[in-house]
């Protein structure tokens, strides 16, 4: 082999690719958010990551379009996914007579965007998406339902301090209708999409350049500005008088939702009203949500989605209205790790090392088999070294127990079990050790 | 909407995509192999589905390369790994220096081959492989420990008709070093891992064609059908009196693993020494392992692997031996599917269904967040509908239990508990209806 031509080994850059320790924590909080949208009743679904580019791009069309992994092989135009709606869209419109409306699943898995690299933008990275989808119709509790997955998720993954902003899209859109400027509407809701980012001065001076009147500006300005607690938020909506059919659907849905929010038991402080939120696309035609981590806002929204009319008008005739979520969550890993939000503390799979000084390797395959059937992760130290290099394995991957078998535990038929984080040893019976470790 | 061009939502031939009865079961029998895995502390590794050409191609070359998707992305050659073990050798290679070895890795993941599209071929499929990887040495006694993990994990996925092929490369290459052809080698072992499949009459012949000698076909037949029970083989090969330190040396090994493969409790229906085995391929240089489920040997081996004396010979000069193997998953779930093996029984994630008759819909709420509370899994059926429709998506999903709240229900707090399987119905308060599921 000395002679072959080597090759540097390297990881694309925009490719999450993680040592042990912090594998072993992305995957379990990948597992606490599928428990969690479990614990809700959805059901699993899973699409294949390439698609035929027909089917996949039959809607997208600009940016997107140009951040995709699109390949032929043989005489196919073939493409990699960029999110989890689109194989959603196909898979209902396809499979619609064999599924059971409303139809709730969840989605956890990798797509694919050639995005500008930067720190913290990732081109292959982990979607956590939840749907739920009506077959003409869809009870607007569902919206309702949603805030209540994102708290749960959040919460069980160990976060608190976290705030789900609510709007509905049907506001926005009727304050345009009652002003009479509906024409500008995308626009305009692109513009106010960033009124966080570049504050209400830079807002009003876009809308000016867009040519809408002094008074509406003001108008506009007088509605973004609505504050106080979410109730207040509710009536002075209300209050605003409007004509406009869209605009009152919008407040009543609004006011269904928070009622509803609040029985699903999510607490005051995790939810807000955000009247701004408009979420950019054009996609969504109802409730809108984000997810800000309170104090780390900088990072952006860590889910977000809403209620969309029509699921999947590229693929089928029939109406399927729709409400779900996406978690991003390799760039959600990244950012909690750089700010120092992970707790990272487990190195090893294994609970106990069991390592041999000589004698007593049949002895550590009986001690493995039987605390494997205790449900016990082990594993036996197998390799030919002086104790303190076997010590230094168990140490290095912070293993919590080594179970030691010289000459005289094999005689006695009792083992050294000691303690990696004390040092403390006890020579123990295998049923002692057992109870230990669970202990 | 209506007059959108629509494209046929479609799936590409090879990709498998499940309706959710059976992704329920794909999900189920994936986390039992993850937690087996697991259970034998195995960390976790993923890497992306996306390496550059140049790293993941380092070693491919023939059949292999062309079956590979790769494809340009701005200036950069891309490729879709087709194994775990390219990007296993990259890893170790790229990350040596932060790595305890022993490394003993699991990956669960797709990979991606542009096969001939024929039934139960798939060209996007999961395969779930452990290494234990050595630095510079690793104990025969991990050859051992495989064939546990390979029975521990069918025997967790309600599997025990299957047999573990056990044989060692050093005892084929030390029989042609022995007859002196081992410049036929490769050769040879090609013809002979066809044996089960094509007879020993045409194994004979194609021997003979290669220009193999009549006496040394002779001697390999012989060889070849060495029979009898394990020990009986282990016997039978120290009694033909080889001279060939290799043949000696895997003779040794091979008795080694079988002792210690009983240690580790691997019933003797559930192994067996095949000397037949040779894996094809020449990167095998000790213990090579299939697996057959009994009386489905038709469908081929469904967990295969072996040793290999130097993982990552293309990226670093480090010798880094290992042991590992491979089950593609998806081939087996088709394979079992189809022989009617799967018990996919389960066609919901939800335990409970709670339906309202025009009231109740805020007791729904509580009654469902205190079910999550307990770990139940469960759903409010929140569309407008008659009680008939709601009932009939219970059954349809086969929910096995509905919770029924009407105006009783909400008058007296106690709720009704309805048993699908049985049909049986009963008014009980909310701690009652917990018990009930959880019994």
């Amino acid at each position: 082999m000395e002679d072959i031509k080597r090759v540097e080994p390297r990881t694309l850059s925009g490719f999450m690719e993680l040592l042990p320790q912090d594998q072993i924590k992305f995957n379990e909080m990948l597992d606490k958010i599928k428990k969690t949208y479990e614990l809700y009743g959805f059901l699993p679904q899973e699409t294949p990551i390439v698609e035929s580019s027909e089917v996949l791009l039959a809607k997208a069309g600009g940016e997107t379009e140009k951040q995709i992994y699109s390949f032929k092989k043989g005489d196919k135009d073939l493409s990699l996914r960029f999110d989890l709606t689109v194989p959603l869209a196909k898979y209902v419109a396809q499979y619609y007579n064999e599924l059971t409306f409303p139809y709730r699943r969840y989605q956890i898995g990798k797509v694919y965007r050639g995005e500008r690299a930067q720190k913290g933008r990732y081109r292959e990275f982990y979607q956590c998406d939840i749907d739920i989808i009506g077959d003409g119709k869809l009870s607007v509790i569902n919206d309702a339902e949603i805030p209540s997955i994102i708290s749960t998720t959040f919460k069980n993954l160990g976060f608190s301090n976290f705030v789900i902003k609510i709007n509905n899209r049907k506001i926005l859109n009727g304050l345009f209708e009652e002003l009479d400027i509906s024409d500008k509407m995308t626009d305009i809701l692109i513009i106010i999409d960033k009124l966080e980012k570049i504050g209400m001065e830079a807002v009003k001076k876009e809308l000016s350049e867009l040519n809408v009147s002094a008074e509406n500006i003001n108008k506009i300005e007088d509605f973004l500005n609505i504050s106080g607690t979410t109730d207040e938020k509710i009536n002075k909506l209300k209050a605003l008088g409007f004509e406009s059919e869209k605009f009152k659907e919008g407040v009543q849905e609004l006011e269904e939702v928070v009622k509803y929010v609040r029985l699903f038991k999510v607490e005051e402080e995790n939810f807000m009203i955000d009247l701004t939120i408009a979420r950019g696309l054009d996609y969504y035609t109802g409730t809108v949500y984000e997810t800000n981590l309170k104090g780390y806002e900088s990072i952006g929204s860590i889910c977000s989605g809403g209620r969309y009319e029509n699921l999947a008008g590229y693929y089928t005739k029939k109406n399927l209205p729709g409400v779900g979520i996406s978690i991003g969550f390799t760039r959600l890993f990244y950012n909690l790790k750089e700010l120092g939000l992970l707790n990272t503390d487990k190195k090893s799979i294994s609970k106990v090392s069991i390592v041999t000084m000589g004698v007593g390797l049949e002895n550590a395959v009986e001690i493995s088999n039987i605390l494997r059937d205790n449900n016990i992760p082990n594993e036996i130290y197998k390799e030919d070294a002086k104790i303190k290099a076997k010590l230094n394995y168990a140490n290095n991957l912070e293993i919590p127990y080594v179970i030691i078998i010289g000459e005289e535990e094999v005689e006695k038929g009792l083992y050294t079990l000691k303690d990696m984080s004390t040092g403390s040893q006890e020579l123990l019976s295998v049923d002692d050790i057992i109870k230990e470790i669970i202990k």
